[in-house]
Parts: C-alpha cells; sequence; structure tokens
C-alpha cells in the first residue's frame, strides 16, 4: 500500500511533517518520498506543480488520489488506514470534539509563528513596521499562553486531546519549531514538557527533520516571546 | 438533542454561518442560540469568554462539549450525527480525499479574502502600504482562480467534491461573502454559478445572514480583484 504513495516535502516545513508522523504513526514506512530544497526554490518545480498547483509543500500522492493540505492528508491517511497503527481520532465523541478543536486551532497557531518568526521573509522591507512585529509577537505569546494553559496535565502523559492523537500530530511540529527559535523554556514550562515527552516517540524520531541534525538551533526570533 | 446545544454567533460571519448551515443539514433545528453584534463588541462579552477564550464567534456547546473553531464543530457534528440529515462526509477514498483537501484550502482562503476587505480594519492607519493591499489582491485574485478552477462541472451540479459535502459547507459562505463585496462574476462565472445554485439551497436559505437582508451589499472592496 505505502509503495503507491509519494511524497515531495522540504526539511524542517511542519506541514510536511505532519504527514510524515502520520505515515509513521499509520504504519505506511515504505512510501515513496524526495526531499527538495526550499532555499533553490525546487517547490516550485514542474515536478511539485504537476500535484500541487500551488506550488507548496508536501505534495502527496496515493495512486491518483491527490492531498496536498496537510491537515486533510493526515485527515485521509487516518481515515482510509483506520484500523493500521495508531487510532488517531478518538471514539468518544467529547474527546473527538476536543481533539478536532484543538487540530483546527493548530492551523492557526502556524500562521501566527510565521508572521514572527517569518517576519522580514514575509514582509518587503519598506513595508516593515517595528510596532508591526511587535504586535505579532504580543498576539503570539497571548496565543502559547493559551497552548500552556491546554497542556495541564501533559506530566501525567495527558497530550492535547488525552492520547496522542491527530492534534499532536498537526501541533507539534509547531511547538519543535518554536523551541528551535529559541522560545523560553523556563516561561512555557508545560509546553517544554509536551515537547521532551514526545521528541522521543518513534513516528516523532523517524521523522526528525535531516536538516536540523546539522543546525539544531535556528535563530533566536521567540526568544522574547 | 439540539435542545441541548447553544450557539451564539454573529451576523454575517462566515465561521458562523458554516455551523449554522451544518446544523441545518445535520436536522439539528430548535438549537438555542443567540445574536451577538460584533459593532457593539459583544463577542468579547463574559458570556462568550465562558463558552470561547479567544473572545470569538462562533462559540458553540453542545451539553458539555465545546467545540468552537467552525471547521472543528462541522467535523463534530457530521460523525456525531453520521445517519442524520444530509451525508457531508462521501464514502469513497477518492472523493473523501477531495473533501477534505477543498475544506482545508477553504480555510486558507478566509484569511485571503480578510487580508483584502479587511485590510484598513486589520492594519493600523501608520503601518498601511497600498503595495501591501496591491499584493494581497493579487493573491487573492490567483486564490480565487484555483476554485474558479476546481468548479469546472459546476453547471451539472458537481459542487467543491461532487455532490454536497463539508467542503461546501466550509467554502459557500466565503463565496457569498465576496461576491457580496462586489466580486465580478463576469469574471469568475463558474464560482457565480456555484453561488446562485446554491443560495437557494434550504439549509443555506434558513441561515442566511439576518443583517444581509437589511444592507444587502458590501462596500466595492473586491471589484477589481
Amino acid at each position: 500500500m505505502a509503495k503507491s504513495m509519494m511524497l515531495l516535502w522540504g526539511s524542517g516545513s511542519p506541514p510536511c511533517w505532519r504527514v510524515m508522523i502520520a505515515l509513521e504513526e499509520k504504519k505506511l514506512q515504505g512510501y515513496k518520498h524526495k526531499l527538495l530544497s526550499f532555499e533553490k526554490e525546487e517547490h516550485k518545480s514542474q515536478e511539485v506543480l504537476e500535484i500541487n498547483p500551488r506550488a507548496q509543500l508536501p505534495a502527496f500522492k496515493h495512486g491518483d488520489i491527490i492531498v496536498n493540505e496537510s491537515c486533510a492528508a493526515c485527515l485521509y491517511l487516518e481515515n482510509r488506514f483506520k484500523s493500521q497503527g495508531s487510532k488517531l481520532i478518538p471514539d468518544s465523541p467529547a474527546k473527538q470534539a476536543l481533539m478536532y478543536q484543538r487540530m483546527m486551532e493548530g492551523v492557526h497557531l502556524t500562521d501566527k509563528l510565521n508572521s514572527v518568526v517569518y517576519y522580514d521573509y514575509l514582509v518587503p522591507e519598506e513595508e516593515r513596521h517595528d510596532s508591526a512585529l511587535k504586535r505579532n509577537k504580543e498576539a503570539l505569546t497571548t496565543e502559547l499562553q493559551l497552548w500552556e494553559g491546554y497542556l495541564q496535565n501533559v506530566a501525567a502523559g495527558s497530550y492535547l486531546a488525552g492520547p496522542f492523537s491527530l492534534a499532536d500530530v498537526i501541533v507539534f511540529p509547531n511547538i519543535a519549531y518554536a523551541f528551535r527559535f529559541k522560545l523560553s523554556v523556563e516561561r512555557y514550562p508545560k509546553l517544554a514538557k509536551y515537547y521532551s515527552l514526545l521528541k522521543d516517540r518513534p513516528s516523532i524520531k523517524a521523522s526528525w527533520p535531516s536538516q536540523w541534525f546539522a543546525t539544531p538551533q535556528g535563530d533566536d526570533a521567540l526568544k522574547d516571546v
């Protein structure tokens, strides 16, 4: 089954990493994949465009089925391989509701992280304002404090919606990314605990961004958040 | 069942409208609800904060279950009431993949629309740049052209993932909103057809934003997109 899958990915991209974690959790090792370079703009290549008209990574194909958006791909994989590997959507309605809620909030968390970490990349020099970056940082602080609150019971092994779920598949790469860019372990102890508990989970370890081994730390964009 | 549900909503908000369409489609009429005013900042009231710590609408509760993010609420409702009302997630893996893909792309479409329609609201006066608004409009044009392409077979009644689905629940309010802000019917004929076919669907008609009856048109923010 995995042999008819093809993933084009970029190292360190949280959306790509989500799909890779889901593939590991669903025991779909052996899928075909190709690492492309954002720096060389390989995500804009014909090879990508044929799968993803947005020229973005991940670009993911399973046989004739194309599903590129990372949450969509994870939902597809879980529903298609329900009884294989980890169960990523809980059965209980209350847990399911919480899982969907955190998963979707994770999508918005990505945008808020990017608005700080990639501010200079996203905004042309003549349009940059210290006041705008400051506001983005404040919004991110408020956001991260919410997540800190969501993880009150993390030390007891309760992740974003109880046992490991799609919510963690979607959100963990964001949190790893935040600590890579020097988020304070002291100010966010629950998030730090969450990170330290999950970083050695087999699916996450197996898909750890290759680029991060060479350069384990990013710049200090999130130091004062 | 519907009687134990409470929806706090704002008129004309696409995320609120999504949940209302889903409730209609799942035959959950009779749910409790309360219309709040964004202008009077009622979304920041204690009543909202008790359900939604983000101080955003929708705020939705079903018994003790809280699920506020609009896609999460729609996924919850469809899965909880699978055999009731319309079937909003197709069974076939290929159609399901397409449905999740379009649904999630719809989330990003909302952001792109807001970055143009609400530019002045989102960006303080001293940080506004014509070049930034122009870039946002160009990105929105590219985005809307993709959606125009997704709807090649709309005249034959094929919506975003074939029959009416969660993808349409999520995306239709964005499209209605775009035409309200004077998106060109000539430049986007498939989107216009999609709009005209779905606007009289019972679930959509029953949940049509009350505010829009009084002021059927917004400003012309999208006239030249």
